[in-house]
């Protein structure tokens, strides 16, 4: 297998078909990790790992936060609340503080759109995107990907379709370089409200049925709708989009048997997904969660450079 | 000694005496620990305890993260406020996502009576209440039993007064369901609008004459009065309060020797207790916060399920 | 060497010149540890080091905490926010229950001067000042000396100008202290609305042109202007403020060769300090910043009383 060389994680436009296969192997290894006993192994004992968080998170950042501790890395959370930012600095400023306390990886989260890039282009520590924009979140595609791997054996040539606010999501972007990169066939589905213009150009096919949808797909992704969608006027209403678009159990009578539902959560119960599709059984979304512990601890395996083979961590 | 079989720790009336003995023994041990110079064992190595707090908490937050830190735990706080329910996600929802990270416990504290309850029924992780809304909060009142224990020897046949808000407080519930199991007996004492209706059939006596209560006890146990409570117009005055059921010094000549005078914290100093008595010679409240490490030790290396003897892991 | 045997770390007067000199040793031992794959040593393993913050800070606090970590102690975080003095508590109570679970050190940060000396009065944990109103910041001044001395050598006989807001800094205080002690000849400057009245009696000079001073000083060390003082009415403006006494590249062409430009951070870029300056080759900004860690190591380690030496923790 080949050997991981890059020294950042900011998008999955700019990973091999390679690196992506790798992450994917080396969290398979890491996953068996937390199901021990001993949920711990020594690979990152005295690294110094930085969430830099300027949007709030649970979910990604306690997911990281676990992968770091997993490996034993010396954890530190920096919320933009009690950021030294409230003082006028710059960000980059921040960061590069943050980095002279000779910090391995900065884990960020921005609501802007290259941050992390503008990060990995003026700092030494490793920068790891954890969602910025509408543009990319690269793990969470990633734990996606390995989830549907996991279950169906494989991501090439299967349909894979993303069903909700395609416009203003980072996740959907993330998924439709990973999937359609490894060979998926890729559908996007929502209100031509949320939809982006000439998104065929990234390779994937646009329909507005979504039982038509449902019908062809292996894999339905419904995304988080926001509830200030409805205000901004890009939905007459929620209600409305979950009953165009809402996944619910009358509309999966249609289904493949063995479809996959996944949802990156937090999940609007209803809207997105009814409530007993989310706990029925086409779901893997808490797997999902599960699995997003795996690709991470891989991810910050991976950038941290150490030498030793996953196997040697695991003594 | 009996073997420990929980799987949480929801309440004391749900508790053996020989288990509520259990684990005032398992944190005899445990509180030498907090005293060595390296204080800390590997009793829970590789166990991921979250604490998801929904109410704000120093005190119980802290010892309870200090208990997983000495066992070598690796902890994750979520606070409410940073937490997906904000963004709509049900309680439980947010739990079984954390429960999904392959967590081991998950302690949690909320305003709403049942939540707890409501976690162990639908978690697979070991689930500790941390105070539920005016229910239960177990460890405080094994905390205070043991620091009571510690100090007279014993807890059957004293006489043990709980002064103050009876009928918001989880702190009084829980410490009449554990003394009364271990023999104590239990009086209530304060204002008729907070004292519950038929409080009387948990098997306690109630006492609206808090002198004649003192007088006769070997432990007072002063609550923390919230001062909403008199903008709900349950007393008259904070002031009025403090004069009829205050603990003060003139009030303390009539105790027994030796008498306890215990308080959950934070103190209001000068209202439930003045400042001379909370820091004077009958005062163990500190002591019930050294102890609190103790006990939250005992309740996280039992419900582990760890095979290993206490003994063993203070190598 | 001389031993250490002060418990806690107030401030820099009542230090001794030879106790600094340990302290900055120290420091450079540690320093060393930061650069490693393995940034951690187990010197603390096993001690409890409370961070109780009731000024946000983004800054000093994760500085220490990641000094505290790589010397192995568990941490604690406790923002004012979040602490019981919501609830009324005060706040020597607050630390005494804070002290009761066995907790070997309080790193406090408040906005009132005295805090730290008070709860050290009170207190068997060490306590350690991480900034209290105007008066103290020991660990930033002791960064600066450490960063001053490792690029120029030596401290006696230095020229050594804190420019800025004089009056409100808690930074310009310690450094005073710290730096005369040492043999610095030490010049202030700033608007006169700001400089402190017979602060000539620290045995400082003042020093109205910045210009002048910048010609004859070895280090220039800009203080963080608040935004505040414009409205306080302690300026004009901070455009004005920034024309008469910021550091830019203009004016620095009349410094002497190898000065060095210092800041506490963060910085007000374009107020203080202009980028291209903050940024240049004068400036060590980051240095101090990278120092600081090394310098909090050292000083946990000196008052954690660990009689090792620390050639031994470094196995």
């Amino acid at each position: 297998m080949m050997e991981w060389t890059k020294h950042n994680l900011l998008d999955l436009e700019s990973l091999q078909k390679e690196e992506i296969d790798l992450i994917l192997e080396t969290a398979k290894s890491f996953k068996e990790v937390s199901t021990r006993d001993v949920k711990k192994v020594p690979a990152l004992r005295g690294k110094t790992i930085v969430m830099l968080f300027f949007e709030p998170s649970t979910r990604t950042r306690t997911s990281f936060e676990l992968a770091a501790k997993r490996l034993s890395a010396d954890t530190l959370n920096i919320a933009s609340s009690t950021s030294s930012l409230s003082k006028g600095e710059t960000i980059l400023d921040t960061a590069r503080n943050i980095e002279a306390m000779n910090v391995d990886m900065i884990i960020v989260r921005h609501k802007s759109s290259g941050v992390p890039k503008i990060f990995a282009e003026n700092l030494k520590s490793s920068v790891i995107n954890a969602g910025d924009g509408c543009r990319s979140h690269p793990t969470q595609a990633l734990l996606d990907i390995f989830t549907i791997k996991e279950k169906l054996g494989k991501i090439e040539g299967l349909n894979v379709a993303i069903v909700g606010d395609i416009l203003h999501s980072r996740v959907a972007r993330s998924n439709i370089w990973g999937l359609t990169k490894l060979g998926a066939n890729v559908t996007l589905c929502g209100p031509s409200t949320l939809m982006p213009v000439d998104i065929e150009r990234m390779g994937v096919k646009v329909e507005y049925n979504v039982d038509k949808v449902i019908k062809q797909s292996d894999v339905v992704m419904a995304l988080r709708l926001q509830k200030e969608r409805q205000e901004e006027n890009f939905l007459p209403s929620i209600r409305e989009y979950s009953k165009v678009f809402g996944l619910n159990k009358e509309r999966l009578k249609a289904a493949k048997k063995g479809l996959l539902i996944m949802h990156p959560g937090p999940t609007n119960r209803g809207v997105e997904v009814s409530a007993d599709v989310a706990d029925g059984e086409y779901s893997v979304i808490l797997e999902q969660v599960t699995n997003g512990v795996a690709i991470r601890m891989a991810v910050l395996y991976l950038l941290s450079g150490t030498r030793t083979t996953v196997e040697e961590t695991q003594g």
